[in-house]
Formats: C-alpha cells, structure tokens, sequence
C-alpha cells in the first residue's frame, strides 16, 4: 500500500466515515478447521459520479478491488489482513464514527493469530459480534451463536 | 465558524465527499426581486449511529442547524453564505469528489452579488443549473428555464 500523509489519510478516514464500512463476515466453509472463514472488509461505496472516484482510490492505495452491483453502486473493498492493517493504522488517528470498528478489526487480527482451540475461535466468534452494537445491519446471520451449536455438534 | 487546521479540513473534506451535498435551490418567491430566492446548501447527511456525529460536528464548526427527517435520516445543513463561504474555502483544497460542486458554488456568489438586472439574473440561474450536471438529483424542479418563462411574463 502507498504510504499515506498526513492529509491523505485524514481525507480518506473522513470518507470512510462518510459513506464506507469495517466488518468481519463468519462464513461457512467445511474446508476450515472450525468450519468457518473469518472474513474482514474496509469498503467504500459509491453511485454515479463516485464510481470513477472509487478506482482512483485504488489506483492511489494500490490495494483491494472494485465490484459493480446490480443495483448500480460500486464497492471498493479491501479484503486481506495485510492491506486492512495498514490502511486501518494510517487512518485511526483521524476517525471518527468508525474509529471504534477499526480497533476491534485490529483487535480480532490479533485474537485471531492466536486461535489455537475450538474455545479460542468461539471468543474471536463473540469478539466479531461486537461489530453488530457498532454497524447497523440487517444481513448479518453468522453470529458467534451459531458457530457454538456447530462447534458443540463437531465435540466427539 | 471554527478555523479547521488542515488535518480537520482534510478529514471534513472526505466526510463531505462520501456522504455529503453542495446545492443551490431556486425557490419560487414573490417577496424578491425577480420571483425567486437563491437558496445555497451544503448538508451532511447520517442515519442512526451516525446523528450524534453531525452534532458533534456542528458544535465544533459553530455554523449551521440540524435537521431531523421523517425518514430517519439527520441532516446537517449549513444554508447561509457566509458559512458555506467559509468552509468551502478551507475544504477547496482536500475535496475530491465535490471540488467542483465548490467551486461553482463559490462562483454563483460571485454572480449574485453582481445581479444588477433580469438578464444577469437568468445567467445566474444558468449557473446553478449547472449543478444538474455535477449533482445527481431526481426531484430538483426550478430551472433556469423556468425562471425565463416567468422573467418574460413580467417584462412590459
């Protein structure tokens, strides 16, 4: 990722705040070791005239990658660790609204580096579902609570 | 109004450009001049979690009011001149998205204060018609076209 300034990065945790989000998806895949992927995003989305904007963004960042939605809005997404961290510890000195979203990112990057039982991954699950008081979705349907009734089936 | 260090202009700057709007309205009224009155915007919009920021903002900015709307979502509309003028100068420089709307915006004043007659008028309305392109909206009504129909039926 490019190494932001000052300004850049207040710019850009002001747009972020604005009209972007910070979350973790628990999907469900057999294919991990607890049955599930844990999935961060830093998105910024657009309509319209930003749609240009967002792949300058990118061009600017170096980092994630564009998505058209059928409903017309373009979504910049960052979606590995290594460019959320970055790009999260470039703006946390000048977020606001989402300042409190990127530190618990930050801080599931770290309980997640060290998940080494099925009771470690059900505490990064429940740490997860503090974005839920934070962000306001409606989508959301993994929660720590399901992964724990996957977990107590899989216990021998 | 507050003067913004650049850090704080920087970061207002994206917030406007990710969730924000630059506008001018023309709004019928008998009691001016020419029918119309010249109404100029610049608003931050935020639902839910977001409320409490535009009030922050607000009293950190000391200009504007707060506005809340049926739809749940909270306005925060800077509508007179000399505050817009203000903070679009300090923003001019770190905005993206919206620079040009700005800009526009801080020539229309320029036009206004040098209406002398019907003609300059209508020109001044050409410019804000300008914003049709820049802005995308669905419900703006008044056009300069408009406003020649009436100018014309007041000539003698």
């Amino acid at each position: 990722m490019k190494r932001l300034n000052k300004t850049e990065s207040a710019y850009i945790a002001g747009f972020l705040d604005g009209d972007g989000s910070i979350y973790v998806r628990i999907k469900p895949d057999k294919t991990y070791r607890f049955g599930y992927q844990i999935c961060p995003y830093v998105v910024f989305y657009q309509a319209r005239l930003g749609k240009k904007f967002l792949k300058y963004l990118q061009n600017l960042l170096k980092i994630g990658y564009l998505r058209d939605r059928k409903d017309g809005i373009r979504e910049y997404i960052i979606g590995d660790k290594k460019s959320i961290k970055k790009l999260l510890y470039s703006l946390l000195p000048h977020l606001k609204l989402k300042k409190a979203q990127a530190k618990l990112m930050l801080d599931i990057f770290t309980y997640k580096e060290n998940v080494k039982n099925s009771q470690d991954f059900l505490r990064l699950c429940r740490s997860i579902d503090k974005f839920k008081n934070l962000n306001y979705s409606k989508k959301r349907k993994q929660t720590s609570k399901e992964v724990k009734i996957l977990l107590k089936s899989l216990t021998p």
